[in-house]
């Protein structure tokens, strides 16, 4: 079979190796190019084996790939989509720069798939959702589309994450010593950077909600567990209808009876969602709680997802469910 | 210094060990026994040096102690409580079973310290409150006392803790390498069976108040941190000021402005909390954060400062802050 | 395609749970049965997706299975590997019973597949080697083969292993607040089981050297890094050539310049090997460090790439390296 | 009491905090000043609770403090403890520049201080230990002392460290997400540098061994284990008899039954030790277990024991045993 070339753009870091990985793992692409300038010339170990040699972004011809994906900084990213789009490539963001809610991201998808498929299916560029709003709004959104939360209610997102999301760099509070036998909130008082996105996919859908998103930082090395709270504006008479209703048929989508654990989603291009009614409360409320791995379904998993959309192969190909 | 003699029942868990462990080191106490019916004869290693040898309970004079900590499990504390008090000896009993909310508690008061100081102070026994309790109701106490909270509103109080708080016991679920990178909610549902001091607490200062509350359990061996979120009735002009002022001067509080982590309490009786304001909300809204060692102010080393206060000791003898 | 009808027994500890993985992603091999005594009627999650509902050993049809994995524990496995037999269906045994050294072998050949290719290929019955001799003989085979070693030498096996070795039972040294932050040597004094088998082999190559073996429990789910000093005969010129020539073509041997780490393995049916001149001492020395992950290439992963070879199967079907 | 000031140069690091913490507990110490000159002016945390805020090595008085501890980086440090010194300070040298075997160590006592408690005690400089020789010498001097080994053996040093050994530095390969459930060798080849200390050691003794050492990291924030193995000059008879004579009375030596684990030293000033007989092999060995806190017994707590040696306080004041 023809293999599309892809590119990566930002290979060395976790997102960026993660897509290496399955990239080479994959039927219908090959890796025309892995760039990572700090590290140019050198070969990298990935996950679950192989090696990839990266080079300059300057010195690769982007058009060379059918498809770019860019896992550059954020802020660095929008010139290279530019660039690449410029070449003739297709892309596929994993930055904030083209996020709905940040601004430049008139005309591009948002690139939660099983939200939008059709409009990633034809796009020329999709901006890849960010790890938290992955977890949290394929949770939402049955919500959301289905009108059920309480008019005016704070929404609140209780979200853990592993320390891969932090990205690799070398910080000396995500040092091993300073992480293990530790957990603590951060980007607190409702001002993380992915409340942009989660606000203006709540805005698209005319929910009348208040998010209130607050991120703690695990000591493990990769996961996301969001534990959602939502005011009903009337009793569910069936807990896990919604969601039931939203994804049937969905590979990636896994509602479970038993409570989410991040083992379950690791090296899975998976959202799992769990629903429990909550007591003793006046209004009506529940829980959801949804868990991904963040660097595949929340990061580099669904850039690949999109991408099999956009160039026409099957949506499965090359993702651990 | 003549020292005072004391037991501790149930001492082969995390608890009791701790317990036997700031019983030794203690200036003014010594352990007139230590009990373990499955370990009797048995002798264990303590948390930061020394042993213990464990007794059968049927085989110590419980009132060759002047005062008992019982350590042993929901449901067999209570009679134990009740023989060790008919011996003569006080009590500090570290079960659920004589704590407010849960039905046998008439006249003993519950050993949040900080609370309920002069009650403990010339009580004959002391229920000590559950480790979840200690780091939601500290945090709470005040805006319960200065009626900040606006009525009728739900009160999140989501958790996360180490697996020691769920006690030595050999469960599948907490091996190793079932913890070891995961993470995941339990008790959800609003059903932990440490709701009940916590209502009933809230229910004593009159407050109008919903509570829900959401265990998680981490992958480290101890400290729990409560991220807890109160719509108020107002803003508040001064973010920490309930805080400072009730808490002025308590050796075991501290307030802090960066937000709290694990690894700042570890191994020490502080309940350590910070303060945010919460922005994008329609209802004024602030987020308290509190760290505790679970096994430290939200066990063993809560029931030694009630214990130093019952029996007229400095109350900070003896205890890491 | 035709698949082949393989059973489990011993199916619910850690090495059964993911052979029913492998199996269920196994393009040639379908899972007849999964047996677990204790867990009849129950369904269990398996690694990186996908769920098994367990049998009790004595309802199932042994024979409607081609070939049986019996991961049954050391002692209780050998009747089931007699009665599998019986029923006509092949068999990969993954405990002690049957292997060299351990006394019940004779003619049953040791599955340390690279080394013993086609005796297995054709064998009704085959004992899949333990963890740390796959780790330590795959590293030492060539220097055994081809005289390396300094006659009369020890050999000084130190190895490291995570906590899955011990299996899935609830001990209370293996809880995760034992474990964490810990580390230590376990059967000590060269008394370790696996012993057996490595003098066994050591033997079957005339290999005049002591082994000398401490075995050491890392705070980790997965994966042994045997740490291997070898005094040699003489210097070797060009310290990777044994392994090289040895090895070459073989899909699952891994040679490294940069010394193996227990990630690089992880979830992988390979041994990672790299060697190092010792400097600074009179015997000539080398040391090899073989990573691998145990309850793949240690366990699982090594017993399907022995079926396979049994079945007429590709070697690497189904196997992630 | 009259407290003796002390200063700390490069109090920002792992051995540095731990120091100032210590010595803001001690009874008869107080901190003169700690100096960091790239965070000069800012506040930080200290284990087990308190803060400390640096000063730049330059804006301190050398002199205002009557001892100083130098934890300056390998390299950096010699010229400040020639400052101090010249300032009129005793100095305690964490760093390696002064320690034997590393050339400029002359007349400056090596402060393994069970081993030269006399030299120490009235030395105006003490070149403190590296961590890994300090859990290995400690364990192996008996055995020079009483030389109880066979001459000509090449002794196996096989350690594992916790990542803080590799001090606070912003380094990717000690970022949580790449030690998390990962375990290596490093400093192989028997090239590192805390073997100059060792074999230097070991020659003043008179021992005609080699020494093979291998360092590996071990995925936990502190601790070392050593696993020594000895081959005999002959068997011994009472396996524990060299340590338990050698130490007799030693407050910070604990010699055990049970295999030392991480744990039991953790947070403690102290070496523990156990001996295992070796069977199977042809020359008499033993293995000698030794375990440690790298910054305590390793670093911090054996240069505040050094301390209190040379300025004439009792040897365990503010030592945690």
């Amino acid at each position: 079979m023809h293999k599309i070339p892809v590119g990566v753009l930002g290979a060395s870091g976790y997102a960026g190796r993660e897509l290496c990985a399955l990239i080479q793992r994959h039927d219908g692409l090959t890796l025309a190019y892995a760039t990572a300038n700090s590290q140019r010339g050198e070969t990298a170990e990935l996950p679950r084996g192989g090696h990839v040699t990266f080079d300059a972004a300057d010195d690769v011809q982007l058009g060379s790939a059918a498809l770019v994906f860019s896992a550059l900084p954020h802020g660095a990213s929008a010139e290279w989509v530019s660039r690449a789009r410029a070449a003739g490539a297709r892309v596929v963001d994993l930055s904030a720069d083209l996020r709905i809610g940040n601004g430049a991201s008139e005309g591009i998808p948002y690139g939660l798939t099983e939200l939008r498929r059709e409009r990633i299916r034809g796009a020329e560029c999709v901006a890849n959702p960010g790890c938290y709003p992955t977890s949290a709004l394929i949770a939402l959104a049955p919500l959301f589309e289905q009108g059920l939360i309480a008019p005016g209610a704070t929404v609140h997102i209780s979200a853990a994450s592993g320390v891969s999301g932090a990205g690799l760099s070398p910080r000396l509070d995500l040092l091993f010593g300073e992480v293990t036998e530790n957990y603590r909130a951060y980007g607190t008082g409702n001002a993380h950077r992915h409340l942009n996105e989660m606000r203006a996919l709540a805005t698209e859908y005319g929910a009348d909600v208040d998010l209130l998103f607050t991120p703690h930082l695990l000591p493990i090395a990769r996961g996301i567990l969001s534990t959602i709270t939502v005011p009903l504006g009337r009793p569910l008479e069936d807990l896990m209808a919604p969601w039931r209703e939203r994804y049937a048929g969905e590979p990636f989508i896994e509602l479970a009876d038993a409570l989410p654990e991040l083992r379950h989603v690791a090296q899975r291009n998976v959202v799992r969602i769990a629903v429990r009614g909550v007591a003793g409360v006046r209004t009506p409320t529940i829980q959801v709680f949804s868990a991904i791995d963040n660097l595949m379904k929340g990061a580099a998993g669904q850039a690949l997802q999109n991408a099999n959309l956009m160039l026409g192969l099957a949506e499965q190909t090359g993702l651990p469910a």
